[in-house]
């Protein structure tokens, strides 16, 4: 039950984010129980691992996805009404539980290969996201979404509260799996939605709240009509902006409401690469982060964002940034990491469990190989990370002490079966397409 | 001698782009000499490979590198004057053709493994550059610079000149490498040297001009103090926009510009990630190409955009297009795909012989997988390729007939040498980095 990593080029992500060479990191029944440099303990009875000076470092943390939405990954991609008029129907006639479950694993398998092993998710069914993350041994918060557009798992919002309650039951008490509530946005939930979310939130203060947040200039012009004010403020009138409270997007935010969501204790989800690819724009993140609000750094679900691992949203948030500040110092390379580990741990309300690699958390750690010819040389190991390393550099994924992965082989799940699922349902998908496509073609 | 290659999804990268199922590609003696779909010709005596229905597609094209500075990749990174504090200096001073060897040769390996079959090169001892990308098997325009600042290579002028007829000797009739002169840019060579350029391009219709352009605020303020104008007038002052000018970066560019840029047979090389990597801003890339003028995507040097392989700029590239118009549509991903390829090829004035898969083109081609979890599902085989594959799905790559990677060993470099001389001098740029940062706390 005990597991001795060793020479090791060590990334702790704490404080100061210090490189440590020839690091040292044992596992004991789940939990980190030793981390340093120079002579590791003695763990009597451990399996040694020697790392060969490869990289070690804190499990990723994708704080906003929609995991099933791999099925619709590049669907209608460059379609500017692609959500009227491909996703929401198709959703409404396709999403079920095994719509969900079979999407969830696809999901997982790639999230584990890519280094992330904790994943916030939002949809629909979400009891069953849960329970595929589960077993695919991943850490997760699941929120089920509730929302007011009659959407594929609840007509009023009475049942979306029921399966909430049916998702918190569930996973009450779990060690890694833990339920959430998921109001979809401000126009899709409006105040006495919201309110209600924020009353029922009160009773059951280990589930956190997830929502999008001023992400569309739609959803700008919706609250100016609706309410006369910006999102912000609606999601502040129905007493949602709470501690805690995971707000996703959040691009449209002046300095007053960045003041705002700081007291109010709100976290932020940055989506990069999926704000930019619908041409939405480019998120306040060094505000945001200067006014003391944790940002991690999420893919977004992979119909917007295409994949699921975080170095993927790497550049993007970078370049965003730097372009913003127009300079290259904005947003250094080290900070990238430390978003994507112990800063995006915060945002869920984990870091006390999971972020960084330090004696009494959790054991969910990735390994990262700089063998590749593009990885060479490496002057800084976080710019290395940050501007060349891939997925495919994963070595190896423990999650509470379990490998899910080891030599790139996913250990969880069953590769074939989860491709070859994912391919039955993309088949009913594209058939779809083209009856909806038929059926414009005869409208015109 | 041949080679026949079947049962591919076959993008030939032609008008319309078309997506062939079940093609086959027929090499003989390094062309193309036929590509369809359905039954393939009885090549006698072909070495027959099934490609089980993975992407057959043209090599991409990098239309801007500054390949050695792989030795600098991830150097200050984030350091707002590292120009000036390390690379500078540290060129000056380690700069040699055994260093450009050594770099050329790593950025070579990781340029054949990330799908690039053509490289447009500009640097110092710029033969030594065209001779190792020879022996991998590449296919590259090597421009040699010419430069006023006392660059490492030359400190005259007159000794630049000396060089590029080297280089063009040397090359002179070879069949995948082609000289090239490359003067700086406008605030590095300004109107006598480019205008000298122009000449002695008239007397070498072959030998292409490589030019940094419209790159920098900087660059901005210098051509409007020294010559009361803009960079582009300053170019056109020097009578160097001259047809098939390749012009990296252009981000600053109005439309008056743009169509003398047009007007005059200049092609752009643009520079996505590296540009917002330094904070510069984004390049108007669908100006230029409504204006009929062919834009390429770069890397621009492995100091400037780390990696060399075109998935990492396929994001950038789309999603700035994205952002610049507001809109999902723009820059389609189809179109993505397009400049890696056949567009790519036409800036470096290529488009006759290779950037589509047609016969009687040379058969430089590539094989990429679609098996990872992270493709699937496939709806659009051109999103998945802008915003799911990664330089690991590359297979095998073909350059003029000739294999130099299969199944993912490239066979003409060898890796451990390649990586072993890197580490060499990746060490002793790291000492000087020690001692020039030394000297500034000294200093201050």
């Amino acid at each position: 039950m005990s597991t001795l990593l060793k020479n090791a080029t060590l990334l702790p992500c704490t404080t100061g984010m210090p490189v440590i060479e020839g690091g040292y990191l044992l596992v004991e029944n789940g939990r980190i129980s030793a981390v340093g440099s120079g002579d590791p303990p003695a763990g009597a009875g451990a399996e040694v691992i020697d790392l060969g000076g490869d990289i070690l470092m804190p499990g990723m943390v994708n704080p906003h996805c929609h995991i099933p939405m791999t099925l619709f990954r590049g669907l209608g991609e460059d379609v500017d009404d692609r959500l009227f008029r491909y996703v929401l129907p198709m959703e409404r006639k396709f999403v079920s539980p095994e719509m969900v479950r079979v999407g969830t694993a696809l999901g997982a398998w790639e999230s584990i290969a890519g280094g992330v092993t904790t994943i916030a998710d939002m949809y629909y069914h979400e009891t069953e996201v849960g329970r595929v993350l589960d077993t695919a041994g991943l850490r997760a918060v699941v929120g089920q979404t509730i929302a007011d557009f009659d959407p594929p798992d609840h007509t009023t919002i009475d049942e979306g509260f029921d399966l909430t309650e049916a998702l918190a039951a569930e996973f009450s008490g779990h060690p890694r799996i833990h339920a959430s509530i998921a109001p979809h946005a401000p126009y899709s939930t409006d105040i006495p939605v919201m309110a209600r979310v924020a009353h029922w939130g009160a009773d059951h203060p280990n589930v956190p709240v997830q929502i999008h947040l001023a992400e569309m200039s739609t959803e700008m012009a919706w609250a100016e009509k609706t309410h006369g004010c910006r999102p912000v403020e609606v999601v502040d009138r129905a007493g949602l902006l709470t501690p805690g409270l995971i707000a996703a997007h959040c691009l449209y935010l002046n300095d007053a409401e960045i003041a705002r969501l700081a007291e109010a204790g709100v976290r932020v989800a940055h989506n990069a690469r999926s704000n930019a690819k619908a041409g939405r724009g480019i998120a306040p993140v060094a505000a945001l982060r200067e006014a003391g609000i944790p940002v991690g750094i999420a893919t977004d679900g992979p119909m917007s964002g295409n994949t699921l691992d975080l170095f993927s949203q790497f550049g993007p948030v970078s370049m965003f940034a730097k372009l913003r500040g127009q300079s290259r110092a904005p947003m250094p390379a080290v900070d990238v990491i430390a978003m994507a580990t112990r800063e995006g741990a915060e945002v869920l309300g984990l870091g006390g469990e999971i972020g960084t690699l330090e004696a009494g958390k959790a054991a969910d750690l990735i390994r990262i190989s700089t063998a590749a010819p593009r990885m060479q040389p490496i002057y800084d190991i976080y710019a290395t990370l940050v501007f060349a390393a891939m997925p495919d550099d994963v070595q190896d994924v423990m999650v509470a002490g379990q490998w899910l992965m080891r030599d790139r082989q996913v250990r969880t799940l069953e590769r074939a079966k989860v491709l070859r699922d994912a391919g039955q349902i993309a088949a009913r998908f594209r058939a779809e397409m083209v009856e909806i496509d038929r059926a414009r073609e005869v409208g015109q």
